[in-house]
């Protein structure tokens, strides 16, 4: 891993981009942190450069809470080359949607599996590289993004020590024997009148995860309307646990 | 209404016992508060004796946040006079429940409509008593108890302006439409392992509850765990929407 800039984007954070081989990230850290703080990997749904407003927004919110946040490049996402089979799956899915028809197990599975496949090492890989920092330590928290990635990290990476997830939209069905081994805690985000969401997967895929401390939020407000006040019970919820 | 008692029950906290006609209640408050605060009503499942030490351990939190709490006694339970119809409904439950039978909606319609009917005018004949004390003022939370009475309450008490109830288990069908009528801030819990709770019933009833800012929060731990953590989250909902 490398910085390849690096700017002060208030009085305190400052952000760092960098590339971890080929893929694009960013870390936001405090300017003024005298201790390793934890780090909460941020996800989203690609494309860095559109979405660095709001992961801004995220970051600044997280940085103040005491944490460092670090985001990277989705595979086949930005200016990452393309995964062809996710392309295609993608617009066969668009293509269902548009047609009101449902959307099959098996269009989900070529859409969000080569997905994880690679996202997951890199995500780890990234956690190896930002540990290494002196600023960075002690567990890790994942913090929304494609679902299906927070739930295969959950599995296989035992440095995270809990997870924001948001429940449902394109989970595989055949992921749910991996939700059921999570053991970490889990909060869950839930928009309730969400129409391209599928509700009951939401519940089902709650209800699989295996996490003794599991909590459900459902709130009304749309598939981009989450309260605010869901920003507050996030924070409470990684103060539990990674501090 | 007329207080019976006073006791103080730490530096603050005064408890006062009522009678409001026949019907036993209590009120707790600060000792201190300069100006009047708002009343959170909090509901339980009958018997003021029995359920006192938690009470008071609630009545402590509501009153520690800035508010004044209070409980009557449910109509056929404690010293009151018992609703014959109810008590053999209960029995009807219990026997369906033991047997592993479905439990019935018109068990449930016997168990719990007559207790709303008689319930819901008590406990607005309540507000007016307390709203008239130079103590407290302002709008009126109901926390917990039994749902279809916080339901109805929500639904034809206009001082009520958020409710903290718990999803599920016997709300009767027969009520769904009135949940629908509901506009308040509603905050719902629901333990999702509670295996003597109906969960599919109480995921319908969050989705016929009519209020645009509704939240439901599923946690782990069993009819009787729910966490801490709650109990804060609870705090956040009733000084949005009480202050």
């Amino acid at each position: 891993m490398h910085f390849t800039s690096e700017q002060r984007l208030d009085d305190d954070v400052l952000e760092r981009e960098f590339l971890l081989g080929e893929i694009p990230g960013a870390l936001w850290m405090s300017g003024s942190a005298t201790a390793p703080v934890p780090l909460i990997l941020l996800g989203h749904p690609g494309g860095l450069g559109k979405m660095h407003p709001r992961l801004v927004a995220r970051a600044l919110g997280t940085v103040a809470e005491g944490y460092a946040a670090a985001a990277i490049e989705l595979p086949g996402a930005g200016d990452r080359p393309r995964l062809a089979g996710v392309d295609e799956a993608r617009a066969d899915l668009q293509r269902a949607a548009k047609a009101g028809e449902p959307v099959s197990d098996e269009i989900v599975d070529r859409l969000v599996l080569p997905l994880v496949e690679q996202a997951v090492p890199e995500w780890r890989a990234t956690v190896d590289a930002l540990q290494s920092l002196p600023e960075i330590g002690g567990p890790v928290g994942i913090a929304g993004g494609v679902t299906a990635i927070g739930v295969r990290m959950a599995v296989v990476e035992p440095r995270i020590a809990a997870a924001l997830l948001f429940a449902g939209s394109y989970v595989p069905r055949s992921m749910f024997a991996e939700a059921r081994k999570i053991t970490i805690p889990l909060h869950v985000l839930l928009q309730w009148d969400d129409e391209g969401n599928d509700r009951q997967l939401a519940l089902d895929l709650f209800d699989a995860f295996g996490s003794e401390e599991k909590t459900l939020h459902a709130n009304m407000g749309g598939h981009t309307g989450i309260p605010r006040f869901e920003g507050e019970a996030g924070n409470r919820f990684f103060a539990r646990h990674l501090k």
